[in-house]
């Protein structure tokens, strides 16, 4: 059970428009917090976007995501589930990004979420673009390398841009790949669509085993399949979950980068989420919101009803993991 | 056969975007002009928000849905029905609303449609928030309680908010029940979703034995058979409609102050209503449309299709019960 | 196979925010430029809505599409096809507009697409206003009517509008049949719905022959059974390809002047073309795209998206018909 | 004193965002309205925009322009003077246009002004772009030439464009002089600025002896200096006022079709207008706000400010005429 | 010297799109937090707008404030003050406010800043709307009036609205002076303009004595000498300052519900509060920022700023009175 | 006189929104390009900001930069000056960033800048972010230090940010300085303005002899006074002129990342140009146009405005230079 100090403030009590705005409103609890220990689940941002090849901005994401995940409630509505009772849930503020500095600012992350990992905390992260999702693995899968589950709509598996330039939005699992993050067997890319440059990024995933499925296959195939599947190559280790917005149709999340039409609605955005039951999740995160392309923030309160999705899988599962314990 | 008076504006006449705004270019009718007798159902605006709990905006509901519905023609594109020519229409323009005194303005509701009730006149509002939906049914379930067909994603069913507040948009159908003017059996509210506060509204309807179809079993089921669940419940009793603008997904229908991700898009949000053909329709409301939220007048055009395929519902069924009298 | 001159510029070169924006960044090749004949597949813009009956602004909507068009790459997802490989793509420019006179206006468009056509270049055309495709079927119909394939929300098959005018874009099909233009027989609209004024379109169309699929229709039996009936009725005759962006519902494409609620999503909007494969096109247009109602774009690159989709199946088979002479 | 049945609704009794919107919520007063012999200043709505020669618009004008009127209250904040109460306002509603005929359009324009001219009303029209000014002058002057004064950044003074066409709204004031509606020695334009297609309209100007006030010599002599000169070339016959919000600068007015920066502030705006107090103005227009290319209706806002401060002209030169008389 | 504790995180360390947002980055201490008693100046959220009689939305206000805040940095451009090492400066947050009930959340305000000032802090308030100045004039003139400057374009004197309701964002000052909480010889109300309802206020401003300085006045005498009069008529004695938003005119701040426009520019709007030094500043607030009127920001950028300039003069008068003492 | 074959396309022939979007509607040179040599007057893009320390996007700047130019005519509208007759003005398009490695992005400006400088072209770039002038100073001051004339609210004369990171469009004029690609003695930085994070780059502007004009300063001489000192100041050696968009107020240009309210109007922002007439004008720049900021435009088509203006000062110098050579 919960802390009583990890609640939210409910909206009953302070209307959702008021207060100062921390991911979905639980207590603030920074890196040097006191209570730090007593954290379960740790929300953090990662305001950085150096990777972005196109159009830039989800350096503002984490911003835009704290002030729009105030309109979620503590319950959900199908399940029951009340996650911030289940566990304790707290936002641990952001990572000091360098936006100058490339390497500088992936050593930050590595160093930050390595600090969290080992203090016992599972990192819910919030982007910040998709590069991010590199520094946050070496800081995860220092010790051995994890399952993904990767829902986005590009694979993110191109080897270099621009003449040589490895570090993009679009190389973080190839990278990850080589350095021995991730174990591509147990690696799964759903909703890959859109114009491509060329096969480079799929034959480089044929090679090692990854496995790519295409919205065309999703549709067919219908959601549930498709994640009986995915729980079944990210097996019982340890696995991570990456959720780029752009995985969503753009009529529903505008607010990104690199858009590609003909995508999931938000219902099957969530429904994919629920679907991850008894996957072994060992961090999580949702990237490329871009509140420029997005000031509604319609964008950024779909990311908050998508991350709540994900508390509710991770928090049951992680209470009743260390119930066993 | 409607009175030649009562048609609107041709867009082959008047181009769509000149002319005074009206509801669907109708004649303007107040309740003190003489033709007021001839008139068989009203289109009225609650421009009143008072009630909103979140993201405040719906007092400017009425205006955007007039400037928008003169984007309607004259008939139905399935059904062939012609509304304006089967009975006679009219805008009998806005309630005046005190933005500053609750109990004021929910008084001034119930007196204008007191006075369209008796008249003879079948209302359709445009609200407005969802708080607006209370004082109608006092004017139009004085005598005996209604049916209700309410589409929206939450259930509005909560006690008080605020430490005792028990008039918001959050509770206009507790209080419609504990004052009798809603019949609970013959009630049913479709497309329930998004995060809860907790279970004290659903606890208040199986309590109450009110029917709630989620978004989960009204898509599992199909729209069809919910839709015939509905008509059933609500019998053949007189049966008022609410239709909140936020049972859409916001990608369809942004301009709203509490959106949940994951509803319906536009082409079932139109089914519904058609489903409604056979229901005793009493009176009817579209409400929550928010123009702060959508400057695009999308959510408003949505609204006033939707309000077109209410017409072309309860005009042919008023038309019909007149016959027979 | 494509001469290497004719290839647009990579990404992974140049950023896609970087650079002068060129449909596709393919080379711009004016029409008294020494290469045209080498051109196989011309894309043409046609900034201009004089026809517009309600909402202006297709004028700009060329200059919008070849902006976000820069985020198109150069295969297509799932066949692979490299367009810009296959056959000789490039950007022709625009036709000048006279937005003062509109009688001139369609002269010059019909004029220019002439030339294109007796040089042996297929036209695709970006408008514009739907009124655009009149002067463009005058320029490939002179020698003998073509069949038409149609994705829109209206049939553009009235008589006359304001008393009168001949000549608005909810006419150009009736001109078209009646100038002999278009072959009744090879005629079908897919997507038809919305409000109508009356039934004077659809009484023309039953009484040439005219197949209309609505919208209904369309959900009912599903897009490849009716995309199957489409490539009977256009036969192996030359046929034009017309897709007013007003097809696809407005939460994908709100950047147009006479939306309709309650159409397809995006990706039912890219199936609808690839099942355009066997289909002897012999031109297409993509109309009806209205920046100042969506300045972020997303309008704009639906359009480039399905305007991509069209040169995948235009460029195999032109290629194929070419080998075959 | 005006008749009572003429007040605008007050804000007190009625919030301003509530009601159908009129021009200053004045009472709407058709051509065949049997109180029209009573009205003595007719706002009129002229919704159309087919002269315009870049970005299309003004034809949404009149009813953004109605819409933001509701915040206009009944008296001059400086003067005291409270025009509705002095002589007889209203709103005469909108000439149907014609979208698709220039020639037809500008006639219907002319025929309903004389209508309203000959009924002794004193037209304010609110456009529309700048070419409808010509076919109100062909009403109001048909007798002899009227003096003008012009506030815009462009002399619209050109001969034609596109290669001969005569009438845009570059070309009205170009028209009106050679058809004998304006004289030349009575004529002022004032805030020329922008860039130049060459000098062929000053070599004209300078031709007719028409004054032109650039914005440079607007600023440095002051706006009183300046007026001064207005008023004494006027002199005291029948005299025009024609204000193209253009005349703004853009950061006041974003909403027009062809803005050029670095013009008057809005305080400076207004100021302009009340300069002319003791000129004989016969007729007014308001033209060239474009909603589409400012959704927020703050152009609008201050078109209806500066309509309120010319009614607050013309409403007491009126009244003492008439007491003359 | 203010305490190392209260420095607000500095651009170079934390990049200005990264971390929770609190006003100008200050640490943010509750009401019940320990450190409270160390506290200077308080910047307090006031998050209500139930008295707005027009376009709702100040109740976003202190959130979006917030955010724009974090472009402040640490010292004054011209004076050099460094005010948060000067006094000690925090982020108090929000007034918990009940937008369901007007005289609840009104005694809400009034207990809070009750608290806070017999803290003795001197509070500066982030409205919300006019209203919201009543009770916080309540907390700090219970026991003797106040002196008033007061920039706004409108006296917000008027007696009631709407059918006799007191309370609302046009009537706070009226009630402030008949409940004795202001000095109306120590009042003064700057820039006001705009359209007037009647002279109903200003007839209770001459006969109350409280001096009303319109925007002609404002611009003819320029900002100096109406500031050194303001300083006049406030004396020695306690005063407050309050800033409605709408003081600047709307090209410059149009997130606000009640523009008027032909006010000040955004220089001016911060020179008239750098003329407030030697004034014996009480407490201060700025209202009727309205987030949905404004989603680019910059209307609470413009605040945020005005807000700084503000900390600039309390800082060292604060500082320099408790020298004395 | 210019050659024919660098006319811009006239508005008169080919409407404003129609055709391929250059600068200026000048022809498309590239560096490859056989006519480069006969090239007087080069608009180069730089399309990058990765310098950008706070609100990205100024990559996106040239190209709507070119969009909006498009309603550049070809005369100024006060000197009567038609540039691209005096010279022979090109688009040399983009110089190609790399977004992911700041280095080698410097190194790509530079390399092309100085081919173009080596043709003999005088260079008028177009940001991207204040950084870029960094490497166009190292291009053109390869062999003696400039002077130059600065317009921006900041003096971008930082150390470093964010733990030492020397490189970020806060630093570009230290960097200058110390690299001798400037002479501070011929250094002039106007409009001054904003909070401050402390003193030190006016410590080191001090120390070097950089004269600072702030924004106070400015308004209290008078453009025209300040602009003589900027003139002798740069003296007769060769100047470069960097404008930063930020140098105006932000009603006029809030399209931009760093914005500081109350700087000059858009006249202003023109005039200071004017003034710049007799200065030896070695290469200009206008920078930090964001787009994602200001989707109206209205910032880009001010940026055009002010390129316009510098380019009819130096066109006419060049003409004459070189008539004297």
């Amino acid at each position: 059970m919960a802390e009583t100090g990890f609640q939210p403030v409910s909206g009953f009590d302070l209307p959702r428009f008021a207060g100062i705005a921390s991911f979905m409103r639980l207590p603030m609890i920074g890196l040097d917090d006191p209570r730090l220990p007593q954290v379960d689940i740790g929300l953090i941002g990662l305001p950085w976007d150096a990777g972005t090849t196109n159009r830039p901005g989800p350096r503002h994401g984490p911003r835009q995501v704290r002030d729009m995940s105030t309109m979620i409630r503590a319950q959900h509505g199908v399940s029951g589930v009340r996650p911030f009772e289940t566990v304790n849930c707290a936002d641990l503020g952001d990572v000091p990004p360098n936006p100058a500095d490339l390497s500088d600012a992936m050593d930050r992350i590595t160093k930050a979420v390595t600090r969290v990992h080992k203090a016992g905390i599972l990192p819910v992260c919030v982007g910040g673009d998709h590069l991010c999702t590199l520094p946050v693995l070496r800081a995860l899968a220092a010790d051995a390398p994890l399952g993904l589950i990767h829902f986005d709509s590009h694979t993110d598996l191109f080897h270099s841009y621009f003449g040589g330039s490895m570090y993009t939005h679009g190389t973080p699992f190839r990278r990850a790949v080589e350095e021995g993050l991730l174990d591509p067997a147990r690696m799964i890319q759903i909703g890959i669509r859109g114009t491509a440059y060329d096969s480079e990024d799929r034959a480089f995933a044929a090679e090692q085993g990854i496995r790519i499925v295409t919205i065309e296959e999703l549709f067919d195939r219908g959601l549930k399949d498709v994640m009986a599947e995915a729980r079944q190559i990210a097996g019982t280790g340890p696995t991570y979950v990456s959720y780029d917005i752009d995985f969503v149709d753009p009529a529903y999340a505008p607010g990104t980068g690199t858009p590609e039409v003909g995508g999931p609605n938000a219902f099957q955005a969530l429904q994919v989420v629920r679907e991850l039951a008894g996957v072994n999740i060992a961090g999580a995160d949702l990237v490329e919101v871009s509140p420029p392309f997005d000031g509604s923030g319609g964008t950024a309160f779909l990311a908050a009803s998508i991350l709540f999705e994900m508390l509710c899988i991770i928090a049951p599962a992680l209470a009743a993991s260390r119930r066993v314990d």
